[in-house]
């Protein structure tokens, strides 16, 4: 197995739009994803993208990614998020997410990340387990909170 | 009372550090800010700032901030993520969070957010509440995930 983690360019966008639907399945949301793959070309690349992406080449082909992009803490300055940590469904276990997660790791510390985060499903054990292993911390006593676009519609339309 | 919502200037950001500091008290985690009043001036402005930064002015004192930034969903698009909606403790209940909240939302509508997100402790049941009446779903099933910075110390020092 030869295996390359290397920066997505935008012709990657394809691979990675179809890890990020097969996620979404996996997380039992099907119809959550309501980007495209020309939003990634859009938003990924030129003066100021939104996100970074690195991609997982096996035998050349893409089979997992990871996308992060900077937050501002107010407590620890700039750190790092992990939006997204995927790996094919059949090409787990080979060591590929460990790969990513550790280029992740290595470009947060480059970038000055003074902390490196990103989110899991409560009943995701095997993500989890892996992450703990890593050394990161399940923050238990925190929520997210979410106010989604009709949320955010609802709210403006009581607002006049 | 006269209340203001504008957006931040530098020359806020040392009452805007003491906003900080009293909600990292009222966390229970006083000594976590790591960051200085000139770390917000030097990243919050210029030409790519970390965070934008609305304030609450009532009689000409800053009683209230809401500091927010974009993060990239990898199903929903651009999003608006609330870093701190903070309210003096002795100016609470008079409305100046849902002013704050009421300025954020409608931001993050014209900035084209899909989604509006922040993290609440599990156990500020006050804050709860309030985001609930707002229409927010507190997301139960996720878990926030940290690698602080000596965890990343630590993970790279394995890799070599």
């Amino acid at each position: 197995m030869t295996l390359i983690i290397r920066e997505a360019i935008k012709t990657d966008m394809p691979c990675v739009y179809q890890l990020i639907k097969a996620l979404a399945r996996f997380e039992k949301e099907p119809e959550a994803v309501q980007i495209t793959v020309n939003d990634l070309k859009d938003k990924g690349f030129g003066e100021s993208p939104a996100f970074k992406c690195f991609v997982a080449e096996v035998n050349k082909k893409v089979e997992g990614i990871a996308l992060v992009y900077p937050r501002y803490s107010t407590w620890k300055g700039v750190v790092l998020h992990l939006e997204d940590l995927i790996v094919s469904q059949n090409m787990r276990g080979l060591g590929i997410g460990t790969a990513l997660l550790d280029k992740v790791i290595v470009y947060g510390k480059q970038q000055g990340a003074k902390r490196i985060s990103w989110e899991v499903l409560d009943w995701n054990d095997p993500a989890i387990g892996f992450y703990k292993q890593k050394g990161a911390c399940i923050m238990d006593d925190w929520k997210l909170v979410q106010l989604d676009e009709q949320g955010i519609k609802n709210y403006i339309s009581k607002l006049n």
